[in-house]
């Protein structure tokens, strides 16, 4: 970030609808979550994004350990050999991977290539720990960085050369057990979205043509961007099968003396998490956070006035963070002598601070505070006293859920539920979602892939460029009964919306990340 | 670790002293510390070594945050530029650097560099941040992976090519500012050795010669491994005064309206801790685990006897280790059907957990357990009842402190105090320290380090290798007033134990890693 005047450093400096991308730029920056880096695709993660990552790790990482899953470390470089033993995996990674070649002047005998991910790093090492139906489950994780060397343009959080990310690894005896890991995960994922970041997202399967590569089926967790339009993948459960342990030579002695292959699964969750939180719940002022999550849920801002007992107000700011701390609330006092209040107020809304609190003599006369909520930019009066910690613990719980209740909302207001071919253009330049009756098939998919990307393009190209364009592709198979979402069943006799299969399941489908 | 016999896998396989390499390996892996991989110097942390270090940062994390010391995470690779912007410390690293020079098939128009620290990554963001007083102290940390590319030969936990470590980053408007923080932050770390891991240090400065490249002064804590008698540099904490700062040119305006550089200071902590623990600790039969850190504290068998009563003892059993777990004690029950008492008593002394209780039949009639400790082997029976958890805790807290007590000694034991080189051979060669009185010139420092190792290789020649060779170097200057080392002060015209110019402090020297 380069020097800027302070004009503009307030707000995003542009409108969220009006340039989303400039809007996103500014905000992430100017808040202090990231800071640009002179490598391409790689970025700096300031304290107050990667103290968001520190809270989901603490949620996530105390569930799965009540799961008895074990932390470990695997080496960060991987050698050709190993990397290259299960085909399909590799081909998916293969033109990203990123291969050290040199140490000092000297050129390496055997390159080594930086983990994308770390099936091949760990899964020989399985092969030797795991020799009787005794060792499993195993059920390893690790919190570490990876790199994909992409191509595509960058998006700081969505799409990095370098990210952070948990990965578990587990082998089980049984299908039944791998599967019932890969959705207890699911659900925790889900849980890290929608109970933290206040995010909501659409539980489902990926068809063939989306699933991980050299995996037996892929779960995940999908999100919705409105202002644009796009779904985004927010974290994958998958269920490797026997794919990997047949590759690897992952054989156990089961319990009746014979061998079998063990049953593997493989999940991650990136610090993609914050990106979608900030595009869901962001404003033309800048962040918005929701409680949960938030470095700071409550900022204390004395005010003084011309002959308003300044020490006084002082002394009672410094003494409500201190009540607000001692219950767990993370509370900070602004008391910087050389801004004036206006200034705080932008710079706090700016990060997204969930709740300001603002006490002034008048304020302290009448035995109160007044509290604005970033969410809504609602006052109100909250009396001092022995219920104040309970209000803005209220207030807080209040907020979070709200601002999860507006994100379904408009995420459920850009659901397009459609029968036909000739509905899908028109839903998606909606900037909607499209759930529709489908398939399955995968021929059937490269050709929603290439119709709706030359439909688009011609209409584009009719329209001089004022529609979205781009190719759609299938987000996931929702699983039923989910709280938040509609999944209609399919009635007997539907045909698949894009050809004249029937259809098996209502899919999910749209332009996305 | 390939397949092998019950019998092998009992201990360590081979007497700690009698060949400390092989026993060495043998611990590591037979605890299910490490495993290798097929990249020499990377090998894999399981979940007993990676716990270990999840202690260690949850000690560290807390007491840096209590300093306002923020987490962030910058990026793991680094442009050639930015890498060679600070002559002497690039110097210092470039023939260890790993270069990515590929992506997939493509070759980078620049290559990139792995992170060996990150000064040069931070520093130019730092510049950026730091445009006035205000914006001052700033106080960064990072838990990452490295690379240093060494042919030294790779020691697990000890020198690896990629390890995981704490760096910390800060700049101050004052050199006193950084100087205190210095010394602080090196508290800390003796701490972690001393007060978690059971092992004692000695603080002090290091030399000019064995300062950190690129930096003012480079204070350390210097460990000791009695079986070989070398020394060990168990952490450092360098001020790098302004010598960064004006390169990166990381300028504030001083409240004095004026212009100044900043203060800064960079400090590491890596998993070598846990090498040099168990090291110091570990006995014929395995890993010894001090109490703080040990994954598990307390594993309970139950022991079933002909006609006992089997379902009294494990249901008891049971009980005892959900009480110790409720009061917060790591404990374990091993109540696996197919491994008998003996097995499983092996199992936990090889991987060190410090107290065994056995509950039997006989035991649970008298209302007590036996309980045996992993550092003295000493059996006793504790009564059970409201006073059994208080017990258990007294125990390991004895545990814990008789492990540094016992390697304080042994540390101590092992320090010559010389004041002539004609005494400094020799008592390298009883494995031992030197504390020596010095002139603290490089210039000498150069002459020790070559005639320390030609003398060894001759007397190595006369005796056909039966001693130790290798050169010594100064470890440390230590700091006055430590409580458990002795470090006499310079009389008035002693001289230099090397050369003829004055002594200015007594110097640690030795063989070291």
């Amino acid at each position: 970030m380069s020097k800027q005047t302070k004009a503009n450093l307030l707000g995003a400096g542009v409108k969220k609808e009006e340039d989303f991308s400039e809007w996103y730029t500014n905000v992430i920056t100017r808040s202090e979550m990231i800071d640009y880096y002179d490598i391409s695709g790689c970025y700096i993660l300031r304290p107050w994004a990667y103290s968001i990552w520190e809270q989901i790790q603490a949620f996530f990482d105390a569930e799965i350990k009540k799961l008895d899953v074990q932390n470990a470390y695997f080496p960060l470089l991987v050698s050709e050999k190993a990397l290259t033993t299960e085909k399909d995996h590799i081909e998916g990674f293969a033109p990203e991977v990123a291969w050290v070649t040199k140490s000092g002047d000297s050129t390496l005998a055997d390159p080594v290539a930086i983990r994308p991910t770390s099936e091949t790093i760990m899964y020989p090492a399985y092969a030797n720990w795991i020799r009787s139906h005794r060792d499993l489950p195993l059920k390893l994780n690790q919190w570490v960085n990876v790199v994909r060397w992409e191509f595509k343009r960058p998006v700081p959080f969505l799409r990095s050369r370098e990210f952070l990310w948990q990965e578990g690894h587990t082998a089980f005896s049984t299908k039944e057990e791998a599967d019932q890991e890969v959705y207890t995960i699911l659900d925790l994922y889900r849980r890290v979205y929608e109970d933290l970041l206040a995010v909501p997202m659409v539980k489902g399967v990926k068809s063939e043509k989306e699933k991980f590569a050299g995996g037996l089926y892929t779960t995940t967790i999908e999100g919705f961007i409105p202002t644009n339009g796009r779904g985004i993948q927010a974290a994958t459960s998958h269920c490797l099968g026997q794919n990997f342990s047949k590759m690897f030579n992952i054989e156990f002695e089961n319990d009746k003396g014979g061998k079998s292959f063990a049953w593997q699964n493989s999940w991650g969750l990136t610090t993609r998490t914050i990106g979608v939180m900030i595009m869901v719940h962001g404003d033309d002022k800048g962040l918005v956070l929701p409680p949960r999550i938030s470095p700071i849920q409550a900022v204390v801002i004395p005010l003084h006035f011309k002959d308003g007992d300044t020490a006084a107000v002082d002394a009672k700011a410094k003494e409500l963070v201190a009540q607000l701390k001692a219950a767990g609330v993370r509370a900070h006092l602004d008391d910087r002598p050389n801004y004036n209040p206006g200034h705080k107020y932008n710079h706090w809304e700016l990060k997204g601070v969930p709740v300001r609190i603002e006490i002034g003599p008048k304020d302290l006369a009448a035995n109160r505070v007044v509290c604005c909520r970033r969410d809504t930019a609602a006052k109100s009066n909250v009396e001092l006293g022995d219920a104040f910690v309970s209000s803005i613990q209220s207030l807080l719980d209040e907020i979070q859920k709200n601002l999860f209740a507006k994100a379904v909302q408009e995420r459920n207001n850009h659901v397009s539920y459609i029968k036909e071919w000739s509905e899908f253009l028109p839903a998606l330049d909606l900037k909607h979602l499209v759930m529709a009756p489908w398939c399955e098939q995968v021929v059937c998919e490269d050709q929603i892939k290439k119709k709706s990307s030359e439909e688009s393009k011609n209409k584009a190209d009719e329209e001089k460029g004022f529609c979205l364009t781009g190719a759609a592709k299938s987000l996931c198979i929702p699983l039923e009964g989910q709280e938040h979402v509609k999944i209609p069943t399919i009635e007997e006799g539907t045909k698949c919306f894009c050809c004249d299969r029937k259809a098996t399941k209502y899919t999910l489908f749209g332009r996305s990340y």
